[in-house]
């Protein structure tokens, strides 16, 4: 091994080591808080913001949700979530291809946590990078929509493996994509056999109450501290 | 600046030199030959794979075409390419969220390109890091799948940027989801105003032929040493 290839490890662990001292340090200021935390992952335009905004609606009225949107450029998320009357700070990564922990405890320092039950923090929209920077959240949900193709478990295998909750969006066009659900919920549970699968379409409302339902009552057990 | 801040720079850039000149060996390898070279970048799931295979059948017979097939994991897009008989290898990058120079070097000088024409690279599903590293290709082509949402060329500009060629794709998905055509054609002017933008369907075969003579005609030229 030569003297670059060193420094390079070096370099990486070191890197590491940060990551895994801001996730550590994200998670208890959460936990000091009672704040439930989702880390929404998926590729570009599965329905990650969808999904959000009917998080929205059901937690209304009952507790504080605040929302950090990651993009590479653009408040057009944040200004979207905005309308709803929750505290909501984008993230732009420029050529970054996931949020940064460092830029997530930033973001949340500059907040107003006080009334916050949960944060909900959506992801850059790629499948890969955001599956090995765990961002302190309690469950990470990773989503895809009918029309990317029933093997991408199979193909992308860390951020299914890595993820507590499978979310297929866009049900309703079931009828005009050729996609097997059954083939992905088997490789999914290869890839994690304790995956929780939830398949919904936001069009229709079909499926997405038992997916809030589940949400709600994993935020109410933190909020007791069950 | 600190110790460690000056090495990770130190590192990077020696990593941006060996990727740079890495590029310019496989551009040099390929001008060599005369082969034409296509980087098809999109999300999981856009459909690089499916317009792979329209080149195909538009190339039968007029020259050998060989295909590179970048994944996290699988040979599955592999296996589907080769049942076309043509030369293919696939890359896996295991957490790797691009193709890297190094690793398209070594699987060119691996395969035998003595009858090669056109080279296709299908880069791994991701809409930010195959940006930042060019693969020594003619054109660098970015794929947008209809039911992916028509801000992406706002949200994610550096792949827009970079890319010679714009493919919309599953325009016949278009009546069953919020998408304005016209709104990418803007965005991605905006962002590189020589793109040129094409908009298919390779279920109805809908624009898939002004693609693929234009694809034509760039090879040819190439061919030609024009």
């Amino acid at each position: 091994m030569d003297t670059e290839e060193k420094v390079r490890i070096e370099v990486e662990r070191s890197i590491q080591r940060s990551v895994d001292e801001t996730s550590c340090a994200i998670r208890s200021l959460l936990a000091g808080r009672g704040i439930y935390a989702l880390n929404l992952i998926s590729s570009p335009g599965s329905g990650k913001t969808t999904l959000i905004e009917a998080l929205l609606s059901r937690f209304e009225g009952k507790g504080g949700v605040a929302v950090i949107e990651g993009d590479l450029e653009t408040e057009i998320d944040a200004e979207r979530i905005r309308k709803h009357g929750v505290q909501v700070l984008q993230i732009n990564t420029r050529s970054g291809c996931h949020i940064q922990p460092s830029q997530l405890l930033n973001a949340l320092k500059e907040m107003d946590l006080s009334e916050t039950r949960l944060l909900i923090v959506e992801n850059v929209g790629n499948l890969v990078c955001p599956a090995e920077v765990p961002l302190g959240e309690d469950k990470r949900i990773v989503l895809l929509s009918v029309t990317e193709g029933d093997e991408k478990p199979l193909k992308y295998p860390l951020i299914f493996k890595t993820s507590d909750i499978l979310v297929v969006t866009k049900t309703d066009l079931l009828p005009y994509v050729k996609f097997d659900v059954g083939r992905v919920r088997r490789a999914a549970r290869i890839a994690n056999p304790a995956v929780e699968i939830f398949e919904l379409s936001a069009v229709t409302g079909e499926g997405m109450n038992a997916f809030l339902d589940r949400i709600e009552s994993f935020r109410a057990a933190k909020g007791t501290g069950a």
